[in-house]
């Protein structure tokens, strides 16, 4: 992976920043890094997700999924529990009839009807995670799931993986019915756990190179050093951190990539989740190259001067035939493939950005294959971990989310102290409708 | 539609506004109307947008489609030309045996390839949208698409509608094969081209019934008002606009349906191209619910002051049936049903982000049908184009991304001085690199 921060320097862009001040960060990187280097080798909460290229076990990830030929994977979770998958999913080569990997990761009991009516069952692997077995929506839509299969005549028992961790309902369901088990790694938050079985199960299922994409994250692991200079995380982490002190309190993630759309939904959960908290954290904007050009570039280049625009390439990849048939209208495309088109598309984005004084950095990998992929994943985590630091926020809670939680609870009936109270806050909320009937 | 400000009030929320804030808004908002509505009968570029209920022939569009009844659909276009398909695609209840429609909106190779590989092309009708017919993705992607069918021994020239204008290459490509053809209407930029055949054809294709969204759309038409007091719309638009201005400058669009999720894209390019010019425009954020309350959550309610969260939901729909086999450790789930429990999670996260001082508007449909989306989208089509009066910018016209454009024809060889002395500041690039290998 190699990141350009040449669109950021000062002399670029506003908001930017100037040599010295990289030279300045880089002496917080080096400190930020023995305290990252420290909780990795000793596995500290959080941390220890840097450490999960050297922990993962492929090979139990291998052992758990290889019984299974399915023609459709059907991923049960929400959040960290169904993103790095999904991210998995698209992003890894696979072969030509690999099974596609579906998440139910939300409750909305249309979607999941039809989800189930057009699904397989009985060649659908069900892969239901969640490390306490409790997750509301998780739970609710496993044994949706799991009473369609018994309602088709299907053996859910023979069709169903469990990833979770080592106590609740869920290990309680696969210890009883001895269903093939993956455990969700200790000490390490669901939006950093991709590399985990967490992540990798549903590609595993798909035929995919789970080695080479841990061997990419090892390979970025071991390049970690003390110096933004020499760490393409590390650079891309300060720069975000530095605009975003600057004005730049946006992130737009732009990959010029179909396969990395889920990636920008994995980037915006980690960036959000991570580092939104104390009244303080870059927002991300999830986009897509070059189709957000003909959506988003309008704001990106003449709106507030408040976003880093990140964008995602591989150096290479198979940039099909030209196109043919071109009228003389556009004969600027003749002899040009989709592939020329799009490369083109991504060099003009990035200079009308800098043309316009607006700052954006560039991500590049070698190809769209699985080591690469695991480069990037892992390059991203040490960037978020390093922006954690370098701003001070607790990177590894999320403490935000648990009142709508409890009072969800509440609403549904758990008679608990705390979910009655929050319910009875929803009762009282503040109405001033305008109705158009 | 109904919509709800009252956790957008000052006593709530920090940014907030007042009641006097509206009241003055108020008058602003009566004037603005009187522009709109003038430009509206006049049918001035932009403003004619707002006529489409009216203007819009659906008996064309059903003229158009009627004669095919395919397996699947492929919109070819990009931005405007393939958002609104989208979003009635999903959002608008369609027979069981309706056709999919994919959108071929980038020009990424290897996904044009996997797409054409999956579909059946014998059975496949191709919409190609472009009112220039030069728009460099969509005509190559067609070119592409065309290609393939004749590969595959399809003629083409039976299942190709083209939407367009009254010159450029797909009509004289229409006219040549005597294609049948809806046209763009004049005066409607893109992304307010929903309601026209640039939106209205794929759907018709799937048998939605789009005389209900026009009736809907129509119905929100007549209830525009020179009051936000009585215009939901409105409301909405004055609302984002003085928030915009006490530091919300970003806005999370948060819809509680799958059905949703496209919608949600094409309010973000509504957003983002009509209102961020001039270093001013709120930045649309996409997001889902309640998938999302396990992603980006957190920021939202933790991280900046500069969001406002705008949540959607129908009042009324199938919540399907109560979730069978809970466990005693999620007993609060026994009786509960998806829609209860995604019911549960919209209340407590509104009531979440009040509690953290948060403003959010709430907006609400009678249910997911035609009649409604249509009022939905017409809605804030009108609460844009207020914005834009409010704002003082130009809603209708996305100069920004121009530039981009001409370097990229001129990287690809297109030899005007535009286009020459763009490719060479594109080549001009400031580099620092930071490489992991």
């Amino acid at each position: 992976m190699r990141v350009d921060i040449g669109n950021t320097l000062a002399a670029t862009a506003t908001p930017g920043v100037s040599r010295a001040t990289l030279d300045r960060l880089d002496d917080r990187v080096a400190a930020a890094h023995e305290r990252i280097r420290r909780g990795r080798d000793e596995r500290e909460h959080g941390y220890a997700a840097l450490a999960l290229p050297d922990d993962a076990d492929p090979a139990a990830v291998r052992a758990a999924t290889d019984g299974f030929d399915p023609a459709a994977v059907l991923v049960v979770g929400i959040g960290g529990s169904a993103l790095g998958a999904s991210t998995l999913a698209a992003a890894l080569p696979a072969p030509d009839d690999a099974p596609p990997v579906h998440a139910l990761d939300n409750v909305d009991p249309a979607h999941a009807e039809r989800l189930l009516d057009d699904l397989p069952l009985d060649e659908t692997v069900v892969n239901v995670v969640s490390r306490s077995g409790t997750t509301a929506e998780t739970l609710a839509n496993f044994l949706v799931v799991r009473d369609a299969m018994r309602s088709a005549g299907v053996d859910w028992t023979e069709r169903t993986l469990v990833t979770t961790g080592d106590a609740g309902p869920l290990r309680r369901l696969a210890d009883r019915h001895d269903l093939p088990t993956l455990r969700v790694p200790d000490g390490v938050p669901g939006r950093f756990s991709v590399l985990s079985p967490v992540g990798t199960a549903a590609a595993a299922l798909r035929g995919a190179d789970v080695e080479a994409l841990l061997a990419g994250a090892r390979s970025a692991a071991a390049g970690l050093s003390g110096s933004l200079f020499e760490t393409p995380g590390y650079a891309y982490g300060a720069v975000a951190h530095a605009l975003d002190r600057r004005g730049a309190t946006s992130n737009a993630m732009v990959p010029y990539a179909e396969a990395l759309e889920p990636f920008a939904e994995w980037f915006a959960q980690l960036w959000a989740e991570s580092l939104g908290k104390d009244g303080l954290g870059q927002t991300p904007l999830r986009a897509l190259g070059a189709t957000d050009q003909h959506s988003q570039l309008q704001l990106y280049r003449a709106g507030r001067r408040d976003k880093l625009v990140t964008l995602v390439r591989p150096a290479e990849r198979d940039a099909g035939l030209p196109v043919p048939d071109v009228p003389e209208d556009v004969r600027y495309l003749d002899g040009a493939s989709l592939g020329d088109l799009l490369d083109a598309e991504f060099r003009a984005t990035e200079a009308s950005l800098a043309a316009a004084g607006r700052p954006s950095v560039r991500v590049e990998l070698d190809r769209l294959d699985a080591r690469s992929v695991g480069e990037l994943l892992y390059g991203l985590e040490a960037a978020c971990v390093l922006v954690g630091e370098l701003a001070d926020v607790e990177t590894f809670t999320q403490p935000a989310v648990e009142w709508g939680k409890t009072a969800a609870r509440g609403l549904l009936g758990a008679d608990g102290e705390a979910e009655r109270e929050a319910a009875a806050a929803v009762a009282a909320k503040e109405r001033l409708v305008v109705d158009g009937d």
